[in-house]
C-alpha cells in the first residue's frame, strides 16, 4: 500500500516579497497532503465527525531547499517513518516539475486525539491496519535524508 | 537592545476543521514576526528595494503544545540563539493572554540573501551592529526549551 501524490498549484497570495512562495505556505501544501493521508488511512472528514476522532499535529520540521515560483504545480510524497498505537511519524518531500531533487522537506509527528477532550487516542483496528500495511510498504524504503536532523549554525 | 513583542489575531479562515489555528497558520505568524525583525535591524522593505537585499528561511522546527482559537489575540516573543556574517538562528514562542507558557514554539535559521542571484552574502556594517547588539542582550537570557530537538516517536 503507498500513499498517492498530493498536488497543488502555488496561488498568487502565497507569493511574499521575495517573489517565492512564503515559508508558512510551504507548511499549508505540506498540511494538505496530511489530509489526503487522513483521507487514505480510513479518517475522512465522514469518519472524523461520526467517531469525534481527529488527528493533531504535535510537532513539525521544515527545510527549504529551492524557491518555488508562482504558479507553479507542485506535488507532495508521503512516506511513514515510524508508527505506534496513537502517533504517525512521517516524512514529506516537495516535487516541482520532472526534478527527483526535493524543492523543501517536512518531517512531522501526529497524534490521533479524542476532540471531545481533547485527548491522544488509539487509532481505531482498522484505521491501525491500514497504518501497519503503509508500514510494511515502506519499511523496504530508503530511509529520507534530513530526519533527525538539530538545527545549528556551521562551523 | 530587546526585540519588539508582534501581536496577531487569529483569522477565521487560519481555523481549521478541529476549530483551532491551523499549523501551517501558527507559522505565518511566526513568519510575520520574522518580517517584524527584519524591520528592527534595518532590513526593512525599504532598504531591501535599495540594496537588494533579503532573507530566506532555510529551516524551522515547530512544536505545537497548546490549542489557539479563533478571534484569539497572540503575541510573539523572539530570542536570538546566534548569529554569524549571514545567518540568524532564533527561537520563537507565541503567547496567548497572560499566560507565561507558550502555545507554540518555533526555532528558525534565516540566511541573509544578495537577491540578484539569489545568493548568500553577509550582512551590512550597520545591519551587523543591530544584530550583535541584539546578541548581547540575549546572552543574559535562558536558553529557551526545546531548542536543538530530534524528532522521535516516545519509548
Amino acid at each position: 500500500m503507498t500513499i498517492p501524490l498530493h498536488a497543488s498549484t502555488v496561488r498568487p497570495e502565497w507569493v511574499d516579497y521575495n517573489g517565492h512562495l512564503r515559508d508558512a505556505y510551504y507548511l499549508l501544501i505540506f498540511s494538505e497532503a496530511t489530509d489526503a493521508l487522513m483521507d487514505h488511512i480510513g479518517l475522512d472528514a465522514c469518519t472524523r465527525e461520526r467517531t469525534y476522532t481527529t488527528i493533531f499535529t504535535l510537532e513539525c520540521h521544515l527545510r527549504f531547499l529551492r524557491e518555488v515560483k508562482r504558479s507553479i504545480t507542485v506535488q507532495v510524497r508521503t512516506q511513514l517513518l515510524g508508527h505506534d498505537a496513537k502517533r504517525l511519524h512521517i516524512h514529506q518531500s516537495l516535487m516541482v516539475g520532472e526534478s527527483d531533487e526535493a524543492a523543501a522537506v517536512c518531517e512531522q509527528m501526529l497524534m490521533h486525539v479524542d476532540g471531545r477532550g481533547p485527548k491522544s487516542a488509539p487509532f481505531a483496528p482498522d484505521v491501525l491496519a491500514c497504518v501497519q500495511a503503509i508500514a510494511a510498504a515502506h519499511a523496504r524504503l530508503p530511509k529520507p535524508i534530513n530526519v533527525g536532523r538539530v538545527m545549528r549554525l556551521p562551523g
